[in-house]
């Protein structure tokens, strides 16, 4: 508790609430073209010295999770093939925060596991408990060294580290029983094209995101991300068993709502313009604003509703938005929270920018957040995390 | 080709048989207590630079495999419970070659399914072919960052980490239809107590292997390997399915020879005596030299079938002894072997000794060698290599 108190003080005001969730844990899924290392190891700025935010924020969905196991998942039935159970995190990255993930949904299965058996014959004590296989997965560039060393000495399961893009293929056919995946959805495969392209109205000219753009800017953004949520819905179509489940939470926007009335559009917003400023004095050229873009996308539940039913193999059980922040208290410290955005992102602004810019980029943005920190404060508490349950038809 | 004939001719000639494949290629598997990470990356002295030898030494064993697979693994059989069949190397480290095996393994495979295909309904073209699933496993110490980086991109196969000792649990029961490990395990799991105890009649004083020790030390190397290979079969009989093949290759000794009269043999007591030398020059202490062991032992046929037999859940299907090195022509190059050993060496014992006498070592090393060079010309062709086939009753 002491310990979690210090790290409240030390972090709490500072939450950039999704921002960071958005930005900072899942580096390792960028998309392959613009992708960096995320910050590997256990130094100062590594992911896993450094995911307070997520541990927070993924606390709130935790019993959402657990009841959705107890009510919904069959237990006896998933083991009856084989005995083994097998799970998936999906973008696990390094940290602790993954092994705690898994620790929860384990716990919950067995309890389920324990509570159908005495159900359905009290005096077996005989039936055996399945063996629980984990299958930790992000890009290769990932740091699986660290995620290694780092697993839990006293598990009660077998781990695998599994390395390639969710959007495609990573397991067998039918042999995954329960899939979790935290805010790694909303980054995604590769940027359009047409972001690039000065001849089409979707040109990002002067934005580092569709936040504040023209709509065809955001319709290039919505349709990429929706080819690549089918990609992978097919991709873990083929290896949910029948009535496996699939838990996905990501940055999410109430419907209808413009990004630049979320925290996280607010940055973005503020990066562009402080950007945008240096390459008016000089100290960058535009072109290379115009040229950068982040491959970031926040969908609405409904949109996210329309993407799975389209595709069909599986059917929702949950879809909804919750405020990733509800922990917190006070105002945000906007240093505090631009050094936090500066370990997760400054290097994929360096390798396009050059590292000479990057202290008078991040200090320009927290004048700039600085003078909106009112807009900040007030849009804080939004529900801007999507949680969804789907089934396996 | 070309780039063959220039390896065989920078390399060839200082091939040091199964010294090199005993201790370059799986450092990664040595015991817990005496471990240190291979060398990673892709630097002058990695491993994924420096396996040339091991690359030839599993060549010869090769045909052998592919010929196993052929007459004995019934691929119809093990792909009707899930069409996945499901790989794993065991100690694979982080070079190409596992993953060459693994190529052979998986097309022998294809090709013995297309075959009994064919054989039971000729005119069934619709059977597929089934998913392969390929496990690389190696302690957790491994770099399994060049690993996964490193994996072929045209890939036939879903590839995971797993990250553990292979003298425990690795796998759920029942899941694994081929496993190989090459080069591994004739590392120890861990030194026996009785070697650094002075009372003991095991105590190794002045050398730093069993070789050209007291049968006491020599049996207490071989109680702990049989106790590994204990533990290490019964892992394997849980993980394996029923008919499920495992292929073994390491360093082995035709039985009832002493370990001095093989080259691995004789570069140990070189080692062993270039340390008394400097003990007794003062340059270190002698007690760091009785306190030093390596933790490696080779078996002969007769003893690891005695092992299995003992074992009882596995049938051998082959065992024997090969030369590794019959590719190799010309005399060996003793100041290359010593780069060679250096490379894969050098930090196990300036860990022990310091880094300051390494000079010291490898040069006293490499004229402790010479002159005994005729000695190794003469036996470098012994049959040292034990390939074992077994199969899961």
């Amino acid at each position: 508790m002491a310990e979690g108190d210090q790290e409240g003080k030390l972090l709490g005001s500072a939450d950039p609430l999704n921002i960071i969730n958005g930005d900072h844990e899942n580096r390792a899924n960028l998309p392959v073209t613009s992708s960096l290392p995320m910050n590997g190891g256990n130094g100062t700025y590594s992911y896993s010295k450094n995911s307070y935010y997520q541990k927070q924020s993924a606390g709130v969905e935790r019993e959402k999770i657990i009841e959705e196991i107890r009510e919904k998942l069959d237990m006896k039935t998933l083991s009856s093939v084989s005995n083994t159970i097998r799970l998936a995190d999906l973008g696990c990255a390094t940290g602790q925060n993954t092994f705690m993930t898994i620790q929860t949904i384990l716990e919950a299965m067995q309890r389920k596991y324990k509570s159908q058996i005495s159900q359905s014959c009290p005096h077996d004590s005989d039936d055996q408990m399945p063996e629980f296989q984990v299958f930790f997965n992000d890009l290769e560039s990932n740091d699986f060294n660290t995620l290694f060393t780092s697993l839990p000495q006293d598990r009660q399961y077998l781990a695998a580290g599994v390395p390639g893009s969710f959007h495609g293929r990573l397991f067998p056919e039918s042999s995954i029983h329960f899939v979790h995946t935290s805010f790694s959805l909303h980054w995604l495969s590769k940027l359009p094209e047409e972001l690039q392209n000065k001849a089409s109205p979707a040109w990002n000219k002067g934005r580092v995101h569709y936040t504040s753009a023209p709509n065809e800017v955001i319709e290039a953004y919505a349709c990429q991300f929706a080819e690549d949520m089918e990609r992978f819905l097919n991709a873990r179509a083929k290896e949910l068993v029948p009535q496996g489940m699939m838990v996905m939470i990501m940055t999410g926007i109430p419907k209808g709502m413009p990004c630049s009335q979320i925290p996280t559009g607010m940055l973005y917003d503020s990066i562009s313009s402080s950007l945008m400023d240096m390459a008016k004095e000089g100290i960058i050229e535009e072109g290379e604003v115009d040229s950068f873009n982040l491959a970031f996308y926040a969908a609405s539940p409904e949109e996210m509703a329309g993407i799975v039913e389209k595709n069909g193999y599986f059917g929702i059980e949950r879809m909804e938005l919750t405020n990733p922040a509800a922990w917190m208290k006070g105002p945000v410290d906007i240093p505090s929270l631009v050094t936090h955005v500066r370990a997760a992102m400054e290097g994929m602004f360096s390798r396009h920018f050059g590292s000479l810019v990057m202290d008078e980029l991040f200090g320009r943005l927290t004048h700039k957040l600085q003078d909106i920190s009112d807009l900040i404060n007030s849009t804080c508490h939004e529900k801007v995390q999507l949680f969804a349950v789907l089934k396996r038809k």
